[in-house]
């Protein structure tokens, strides 16, 4: 075949008619939008329809013949109908026999049907060669050239050269084509596009119900307190003091979050002695969710920065800072510089940014770019160590922050702890185990049994 | 081929000595650099030349041949000369049968000739396989190992396994081959290492025409003006001041503009009634440029953000503050918190924190390797709902910032409104018309028409 | 092939049926979490081990049999095991002739054969196609699911089609294949795992050292002169002031240090008259690393950003602004505005603001996925034009910083001059001599030699 689209090339010099005729069986909406972008892009096309007069919703410059006439002008055809009439192509075997057939369909519901609609269509034409493609394109962005993203076109099918020809096509339409393999693929190619973030559900759920527990609390303590007990309407505090409050307590349980399954998994594998066992469903679902956890603790980091960077711009904090200053000018009095506070605040401040610092350069890595780039142990290096590293430093930004408060009797509005000393719970909880388990008499028999050992081999029969 | 290589490899384990020999036509600046690098690769290098004595050029581990006893020592000949003496090569077209012939030239303008140089090559020599590649690749950077970034070589060509062999001569240099389908896409490569940023060039004059306008409309209220009517000199304004306030400005009028193609292309629609027609040139092209106005706009919010962020740094600014505490000391008063004040000081913050995460956030997506990771749906998601959001946040935030000064006589000196004003009027106009189209007797014909359907199927004929 | 799995399909509509049998040989971890995982996929398993009895160890639902039988069984054939035993597979030749062979063997020590892995076993089997795969993923990553990043997996081989069917193999573990070429690529494809950042030692080893001078040389001036001759205990600047004075010499530095080599190479080549000598080792070393230089350079100019806008927040700060601003309230005195204090302030600021802008821009297109989007042209454009532009933005805010105090002899104590004078070294001298390479007299034959052109052709024979 690409022998012959050489010789016509030689022939037919024009770039308008160098291309290969394709048919598009079914006028419906993406069957439509793809002819257009086809011709636009120099493919003469034919439609296979059963009415042939309305031709006034197909592009001009398109024929529109019969299914059996237009199947026969070209050697690729487009299937642009729905599943549930794919039988209406069985008459058309003979026809069909060798060619190419694009399973374009998508589904409405993941997993709507036992095998994928392309196999389906491979089965009923086992003659034809079927490629699954374009099912990941949108007929609207199609129609409208906005693509500025998803280029991408999986392709899949069992006919090497067939696939070729898909995807020089998908090329040539200034898109994307990703070979994804045989036509086993075509289920989850079918799938894709019905998906909304999949990973993302249960960490943005958490993250939202956590934020919403976290900010009641808080408003709870800080304006409802306040305006009870010391008749203050603090009631500005929920534009900026108590979402500077929240974000880093969840910063810090997302971080958190990231490693206790880790932990877990060293446990149990610990106890059972083999790494050969499946994890519990539960364990398993939250390992794999890990990068999302981390990048929302990241976004809440950066909240948490920012917020604390305007702080020297806010109405109050002004006012605070000069009622301040106004009284001990007042008072003709300079304090002398508090030593122990100056070392709390700067090294409070310098623990955050170099927690931060490190905990951004995970975000840059875990880009898929930039994780593509670096090796298994590169990753690892990146992803555990300095993990920890910025988990440890993070923490004690917040020790740091909170230690004068801890053992005050006052910081303790109505017996309820404030929200930094729930927010270091957990990832105490993580970095004391972590500790005991880097401890050679564990992490001994750890590695051997991540090396493949059993401790008791008999226990998995 | 590979049968024969793997042959090879069992006779002469040496790495410097398994690769097959390639031929290169032509001792020009990157035919030497291209040699030299082969060499380094470890792949005999025969050079065909006229003249066979210039050795001290050509790298010394090459042999140096007349053009036939090249070619018949190579199965790959790399023609490394300009289009225009290509003609010459008829004579060896038995020669060169069944060949691999890799076209390396680059034209000096956009689209010069009518077909592309390899397609140019393949018509002359119909006997041999014509694969374009390695023009992306600067003699340069080949020389001097200058590759930190594009090491993407697109290759295209007719025959599958001729492009794998040059494909595999690629990687072996140290280069990413990119397959780009048939050598129809031939034209596309050839035109690409001549491209400045094309879609980037409009983006980029709109912002530095604007830019200026407002700079110096700037330059004439905040320091003509104040120069001429309170005698004050605030010429150094011009660093930090006024460039903070064209920021935010410029970065929420381009915000506004990457929407507004798409509500202009929402009432053309719903004018027409149909989606089968194209849209106006300029309306095509502005969509087109959406994604690199939206990159600029974040460009200019960041500079805001940190142009802000330093003003507690700023000698006037402390000058200013230190005024006024000093003032109020002096007069012995110590004015009352100021809640509404508070209020607006910290929700103008607040939302504009808000708004530039979000619009960080669709940087972030907007990176080709993680647009390449969602789908259409995810996508959308991302660009147009967080986007409309970030949009609504942002021009809330300009609202509460400047919402005080609006009717405010004294805000308008010379009678011109100040930028602040003049910046809402493109994002106040998309957000009102984007609520209206969003309304459920706008919405559902609009959805329609995207799903394909014609109000008046008469309309396009 | 193809055919074959197309007609099973229909045969055996079952998704865990569908799948061609795949046989592993050794029974070791990789051998049993690989087995582990294809069954997971849908892959029948059949395992080829001397011990056919040890089936606790390997997943329930694979077969374990002897080599002969399992390798009958399948058309692939997985060699899980090392490399000193694979002498063993010589008598089974006859029953692997024809059939793929995928080696995921890995060694210890970069290099450690003279001919990598698969290539022994390409050469002890010549009947059978040899397909690198698999070996830069982890046991232990597949075993657990911790495939968050690198799903790249290579393969290499000299028979299209056997690489085909590893490749789709690949793809249907949920990981990403990538075509590294020819069994020739075996030997990088094997030293890949054992790398860690082989580019970033250098970088990272100079920049600790000259952090570690930079630090006690600031300790010695800052903190110790100090506190013996004005007796004042500064030690908490070890936290937040000391860094932040490392951190932008370090970025200016290593900065300059990424276009020192380019101007040393045009000196060079300048000299030598011609482009076609290799650069001494030093500079091609160098060359090779400066991305990694200008990113280590980005890492310490954002830490400089942070710690310089957390400057209000600093417990010292605030308490040395109050003295100050009491000390005049005292007095009762207000000061003027120092208009050139406002000036170089603001300025100093913008120049450091607009640097760290372009600064930042470099490092967003040195990401992977952004560089492999630009053209050669677009990407000299970016780094040598832009960063050019941000050294000079980045230099001047240094010397508008430290202006006033160049020649002020109480800046120098104990004699030694303050660590943002010696920043300035490199960068001034990199100006300097890129400033005379420009100049036309200069630029001309330089661009004349970078474009293949020879002084003295006899030099280089």
């Amino acid at each position: 075949m690409n022998k012959n689209s050489s010789n016509m090339m030689a022939l037919a010099p024009n770039t308008s008619e160098k291309r290969e005729t394709v048919c598009i069986f079914g006028t419906g909406d993406f069957g439509r939008a793809l002819g257009h972008k086809m011709i636009q892009s120099g493919y003469p096309v034919v439609y296979g329809s059963r009415r042939t007069q309305i031709s006034n919703l197909i592009p001009k410059d398109a024929e529109v013949l019969g299914h059996t006439e237009a199947a026969q002008k070209a050697a690729i055809i487009i299937i642009a109908i729905q599943r549930q009439h794919y039988n209406f192509l069985t008459p058309l075997a003979e026809v069909l026999r060798g060619k190419v057939l694009v399973d374009i369909s998508n589904n409405l519901k993941l997993n709507q049907y036992p095998e994928s609609n392309a196999e389906h269509l491979a089965q009923l034409l086992p003659g034809s060669k079927v490629v699954k493609a374009f099912n990941t394109v949108s007929a609207w962005a199609l129609q409208s050239g906005m693509l500025d993203a998803s280029r991408q076109v999986f392709v899949c099918g069992d006919d090497l050269k067939a696939k070729q020809t898909v995807m020089n096509i998908v090329r040539a339409l200034g898109l994307t084509p990703l070979d994804k393999g045989s036509l086993l693929a075509a289920q989850e190619i079918e799938n894709y596009p019905l998906q909304l973030f999949p990973m993302w559900k249960f960490p943005i759920f958490l993250s939202l119900g956590l934020t919403a527990f976290f900010f009641f609390y808080c408003v709870a303590l800080e304006i409802i307190y306040t305006y009870i007990y010391e008749n203050n309407d603090f009631s500005f505090f929920i534009a900026i003091t108590i979402p500077n409050r929240v974000c880093p307590v969840m910063a810090l349980i997302l971080l958190a979050l990231v490693y206790l399954p880790g932990i877990f998994a060293a446990i149990i594998q610990l106890y059972r002695g083999t790494k050969y066992r499946r994890f519990p469903d539960w364990l398993d679902k939250w390992m794999l969710c890990r990068k999302q956890l981390g990048l929302i603790a990241l976004a809440f980091a950066s909240l948490h920065v920012v917020f604390t960077l305007v702080t020297p711009m806010r109405a109050f904090v002004s006012w605070r800072t000069s009622k301040r200053i106004i009284s001990q000018a007042l008072n003709n009095q300079t304090e002398p510089l508090d030593h122990t506070n100056a070392w709390l605040s700067d090294s409070y401040l310098a623990l955050g940014i170099l927690g931060f610092f490190l905990f951004v350069l995970l975000g840059i890595t875990s880009l898929p770019s930039v994780s593509n780039n670096v090796n298994w142990r590169e990753f690892r290096f990146v992803q555990s160590k300095l993990g920890y590293l910025s988990l440890i430093l993070c923490t004690a930004h917040t020790l740091v922050y909170g230690g004068k408060w801890f053992l005050n009797p006052l910081a303790y509005k109505w017996y309820l702890p404030d929200i930094y000393i729930l927010s270091l719970i957990i990832p105490c909880a993580v970095l004391v185990v972590k500790f005991l388990l880097v401890f050679p008499c564990v992490d001994k028999p750890l590695t051997q049994i991540r090396q493949g050992s059993e401790r008791n081999p008999k226990y998995s029969e």
